[in-house]
Order: C-alpha cells, then sequence, then structure tokens
C-alpha cells in the first residue's frame, strides 16, 4: 500500500471519529453545553458535574442553596464533562462535586479506562482551578433484575473495580472521594429496589437521603 | 354480540388504556414526580411546569432567583402535569408559568383535544390555589426539516391551532398569556436554527431570549 493511500485512510478514520464525536455531542449535550456556556459560574458556587443521575435532581432545591449549580447531562459521558470543563473552570467555584462513569462502563469500557479518564478531569479541574475543593462521588449500585438496561448487564464488577480506582485516584491528588455505593445498595450490592424504578436512576427519596450523607462536605 | 361480551370488551379497553398510563408514568416521570412530591413548594415561589424544554434549563440560575422551582419532566404530556399538580398546588407559589402540549401533538391528538386538557389543567390550578397567578405560555415553533422527531411532522398546523385555543383558554380565565411562538419562528414560521440543534429543544441562547422576554411577568 502506498503512502498516499495509507495517509489518506489515516485521514479517513480522524474523520470518520470527529464525526462520531460530533454526533455524540449534539442533541441534548449541545442543547445543554450551550446554555452552561451562558450561566455564569463565580467563586461561592458548589457545582454539580455528572451525566443523568446528576441532571434529574434539582440540587439547589435539594440544598436550599441559590449558589448551587447543576451541570449534568443525561447521557454523558467521563469525556463529555471534559469538554464543558471550561465554562466552570473558569468561574473558579468554591467546591465542583462529580459522579460519573456508568455511561462509559454500559459502552464496555473497562474500570481502568474509565478511571484513566476521570484522572484526566481531575487533573485539569486541579491545574485550572486550584482554589477549588474537588469531592469526587462513587458511582452508584446498579440493579440488573429491572432488565431495563441491556448495557450494564454484567458490568457490576466493573463498578466495583472502578470506584476502587476512584478512590485511589483522589487519595493520590489529595481530594476527598464520597463512596456513595454502600448508601445504596442492598445485601446482594444491587441498588435497592426501593430507591430506584429502573435499576439505574434514583427515586426522591435516593437524593434526599444523598443529600442528607454529602451536607457534611457541601456545609464545611 | 352479547352483553357480557360487550362489557368485558368495555373493561378490557379500559385496563389496557390504565396499563399504557401506568407504563408512562414509569421511568423518568416517576423518578422526577417522587422527587417533586418530597420537595416543598411555598407561597413565594415560581413554578416552571412542563415537560423536557422547561426541564433541560436551569430556571433560577437563568432567573438569578433561589425561589424558582423547575417542575419539568422530559416527554410529559399535559394530563402528568396533572397527575403531578398536588404538591404545587397545596404549596400556594406566588406564579407558575405552564408550557406543554407538544408531546400530546406527537401523540397524534388534535389541537382542540390538548386544549381540552390544558383547560382541565389550568382549571384545577385555579381552583386549588386561587392565589396563585398563572401564565401560560404557548407551544413553540418546530422545525421538520431537522428530520429528528417522525412523530411531529405534519403538525405544524396543528401547533398554530392549538396555541389559538391557548389564547383563548386564556382569556376566558382571565390569565396571562405569553406568546413565545414569534419569539423563536423564522420567516416560514419554523423553529429558526439558530436556536436549536434538532428542531425541537432549545439552545442557551434561547433560553436567554425566553427570559428576557417574561421577565417582566416574573418580577412584576
Amino acid at each position: 500500500m502506498g503512502v498516499v493511500k495509507r495517509i489518506l485512510i489515516v485521514v479517513a478514520i480522524a474523520m470518520a471519529a470527529v464525526a462520531v464525536s460530533a454526533k455524540d455531542r449534539g442533541g441534548l449535550w449541545g442543547q445543554r453545553a450551550s446554555l452552561f456556556e451562558l450561566l455564569p459560574v463565580d467563586s461561592t458556587d458548589i457545582v454539580f458535574l455528572g451525566n443523568s443521575i446528576t441532571h434529574y435532581c434539582e440540587w439547589h432545591e435539594l440544598l436550599g442553596m441559590q449558589n448551587v449549580k447543576n451541570r449534568g447531562i443525561s447521557g454523558d459521558v467521563v469525556d463529555g464533562f471534559y469538554d464543558r470543563l471550561e465554562p466552570v473552570v473558569k468561574g473558579h467555584p468554591r467546591k465542583i462535586f462529580v459522579m460519573g462513569g456508568i455511561n462509559d462502563i454500559s459502552h464496555k469500557l473497562s474500570a481502568d479506562s474509565v478511571a484513566t479518564l476521570m484522572a484526566n478531569l481531575l487533573d485539569y479541574i486541579i491545574e485550572n482551578t486550584p482554589t477549588t475543593e474537588i469531592f469526587l462521588q462513587s458511582a452508584l449500585p446498579i440493579n440488573n433484575d429491572f432488565n431495563r438496561f441491556k448495557s450494564l448487564t454484567g458490568t457490576e464488577q466493573v463498578v466495583i473495580d472502578y470506584n476502587r480506582r476512584l478512590e485511589q485516584l483522589a487519595e493520590e491528588r489529595g481530594i476527598t472521594f464520597i463512596n456513595l455505593f454502600p448508601l445504596f445498595a442492598n445485601e446482594e450490592g444491587k441498588l435497592d429496589p426501593i430507591y430506584t424504578n429502573d435499576g439505574l436512576h434514583l427515586l426522591g427519596n435516593a437524593y434526599i437521603k444523598w443529600r442528607d450523607y454529602i451536607l457534611p462536605y457541601v456545609n464545611r
């Protein structure tokens, strides 16, 4: 195969990757990210960064604080968080609570791969806004008995391994790791059916429990 | 056909309707509705009630007010709003901004049918919290050139007819109608592509424009 042909193939693959990426960034992601670019963040703010589990709550109401800002996007992956960090870090918020990775895991990434993406994200935040206190929240247990998210079938151990890696990442960087997993797991290690109606997302009672658990970190 | 058989058929249809309704109330609807039951509303609050177009915004940030509460659920229909009104009306909020109907229209309901459901909703609010000021917002234009929501194909005139009916409903009840349609329509009457990436949902710039337009109603 000639050099020109090889180069053309590489370019084609790169263009395809960009196209896929652009597609993933359309729809809801593009809508929310464009809103987040226009909503200012400042040094008194507490930002909740995440996927649907963060998105679907009303954090400022739950915590009773105007300066609490929801930066969740349903379906988002850790790399997606990264691509929309700029409007957050430039405001140098007081605190960032991060939760992510379950969508990456549903895309069949390994625990190590997702943890590496999360390490990247944390390092970007640390570098660009060193005054911000970061709280790294674990992934939550899932419950595949609901049989609603086929792409999560058999990923229970990945979630556990991923959370162990997150704990290490936090320790290495001197940031706070918040292990929410035991809070919501039943005796089988599954997301307790009292907290969910689909095995992945949370009912209101779970958000209350989550709030009560993180309140010391929010207020300190 | 015997009377018993006819009755059985009617019962079967009714049970099927309940089953469909129950299904619609699961997933995200059940998650958000259960949260909304636990988040208090009080007489200083301004509530934004609606579907995804309401849900996907951060209204308290956009308006810079802690007492602004998002009661949007992606995918919800007017009847779904009705079924979760209780925790809202019992708090006797100061104002409610309502927008809905586009999902009903996507389910092939006529303009008159959706308007009747909205009339029901308005009457429930008026009856249960007469101190609350209601702002009935029009449906927004759609843009089927994006070809993203097949169920909205050919419904452009339904949206226009529905908005006319909403204006009448508001007038009959002495409440404020806010016509957002012209704000976001291009010369062809379609949702202007500068405000959307899918022909239905809004980009950040649209929420800023919406905010600026309703600000006098929020503050008065």
